[in-house]
């Protein structure tokens, strides 16, 4: 089982995708010291309106950069949205000498647009990682499923994604059956920690089985956060599942929780609500941070949303 | 399935048992539009050195304002150790008319003694509940079990506390076995957040017919805190289990996260370590606290005294 830290991809949410050099190279340097295969350090993408910042876009003198101080397989990830085939070759060949791992963020209704990209990058000659949005949707999708054994022989891995937070080991568990019915690609599991279950779940994936797990520095992350990696590694560590220097983890815990008190990532009420009712979290947020509108009529007009009737 | 919220009790540790009254008079109206039965608010104890405020002793007038804010069930908590059954009398008969529950905080290790105070608070008249801690190591206990079914007919409710906030779905249902083949008493759980880990121990224990569980707003309490209120109510009630005034959740959840920037209850690293290794956190976080031991030889030197090595 191999664990990949996102911290700087993931956690871009919330600086805007910039990172104090300091803190990247303190970042680098400790991650040297634990058990952790893969480094996603950010985005790969065209230029998109609005600023973005180094990590979103890293720019070939960056990859290079991070690859001169470190040890570890770097990962880049593109949104499958915004990139298509023919930009594949323009967007990663450049990279190529730096990064292991090309991931894609998905989501299932343009699955078979997916298909293609992922054959280039294959052909490219990165390791793909297919990064699946909406587990827990995925029984209703029906176009989908039926293409999911296209992936053997492209994906070297299979991610699971919790994107909305919200699913229970038990959902883990069965998607994971579902999934295995139709190919036998190497899994991988992203959760999201709105209900404080991103351990609980990436837990249950180990169990069953799965080849590669997510988690990001104190949790910082898109929304309520991912699984926190020195949770993680806690709690394997006294499994006796693996072994590392906590001195290491905990200077890098230290310096991400001093960012921590600048953004205040982690879950909240309103995170909480949307996870628990597969709730667009995005929406949640704006909803609330206008105060005119009641916790009650917003849990109300996004329950009627997602059952397909008019807001009121 | 009933749910005790003991914020003012739990949350106590971070105040010295000290809440502003604007604050309780909050949580009191907010907790009458929320799913909670009962309310533990506070300990009763004969006099200890040292200051320890208001909802440590509750005295009598105390007690009388709240029962006159609340339609709730009011809880308190002794701390078995402190308290012996001759002292019961004087400690709880005054407040027999506001007082519903009396619980006791239990050292396995105790339990003998513990029984007959329990015995005594039960002549009172209250409902009973042993809150007994260290459930991880109960396996290997055998005295304490052997006395297990002397709970049947005094206790009302007897309680798993996860004390080291080390346990994990599956130890919770082996230790729910193991009560279950000693007594048939109604059980409950107290989980504690230290691995992030009380929502998935406490929905298991619900499922495993457990009568009681414990939540505090926030999860205000000591060391890494309890499982939140807010996201066990969140939680059920996407599951269609409960039905709730989300506006009430919020008003109280917003004003226990203004004392939280204060006093910034939660797990973080050592709390993790503690747990995940049964640690005692009061010690992990002591030592920590002094900046020249580093993070491994805290660790190890824990280890070794949990061994039952000497430390250097």
């Amino acid at each position: 089982m191999k664990i990949l830290d996102c911290t700087l991809r993931d956690g871009g949410y919330y600086t805007n995708w910039d990172f104090d050099n300091g803190l990247v190279d303190l970042y680098l340097q400790s991650l040297e010291h634990l058990p952790v295969e893969y480094l996603e350090v950010g985005y790969r993408s065209k230029p998109l309106p609005g600023y973005l910042g180094k990590y979103f876009y890293l720019p070939l003198p960056v990859l290079k950069e991070l690859k001169s101080k470190s040890s570890k397989k770097l990962v880049v990830i593109l949104n499958e949205k915004d990139v298509r085939a023919a930009d594949a070759e323009e967007l990663l060949l450049p990279v190529k000498n730096y990064v292991t791992m090309v991931r894609m963020a998905i989501d299932p209704k343009n699955f078979k647009r997916a298909l293609e990209l992922a054959q280039k990058i294959k052909e490219l000659g990165f390791e793909v990682a297919f990064n699946v949005m909406y587990m827990s949707t995925w029984k209703e999708e029906k176009e989908f499923l039926d293409l999911l054994d296209k992936v053997d022989g492209v994906a070297d891995y299979f991610y699971m994604v919790d994107s909305y937070g919200g699913v229970y080991p038990e959902d883990v568990k069965e998607t994971i059956a579902l999934v295995r019915s139709k190919t036998g690609v190497r899994l991988g599991f992203h959760g999201h920690n709105n209900l404080e279950m991103a351990l609980a779940n990436t837990l249950v994936a180990i169990e069953q089985g799965v080849d590669i797990v997510d988690a990001t520095i104190t949790g910082m992350g898109r929304g309520a956060g991912n699984l926190k990696t020195e949770l993680l590694l806690s709690s394997l560590q006294a499994k006796n599942q693996l072994n590392f220097d906590y001195n290491e983890l905990a200077k890098v815990v230290d310096a991400f929780s001093d960012l921590h008190k600048q953004h205040d990532w982690g879950t909240s009420l309103p995170y909480m609500v949307s996870g628990a009712n597969s709730l667009p979290q995005k929406q949640v947020m704006e909803w609330v941070g206008k105060r005119y509108y009641s916790f009650n009529s917003i849990i109300r007009a996004l329950n009627n949303q997602t059952l397909g009737k008019r807001d009121n």
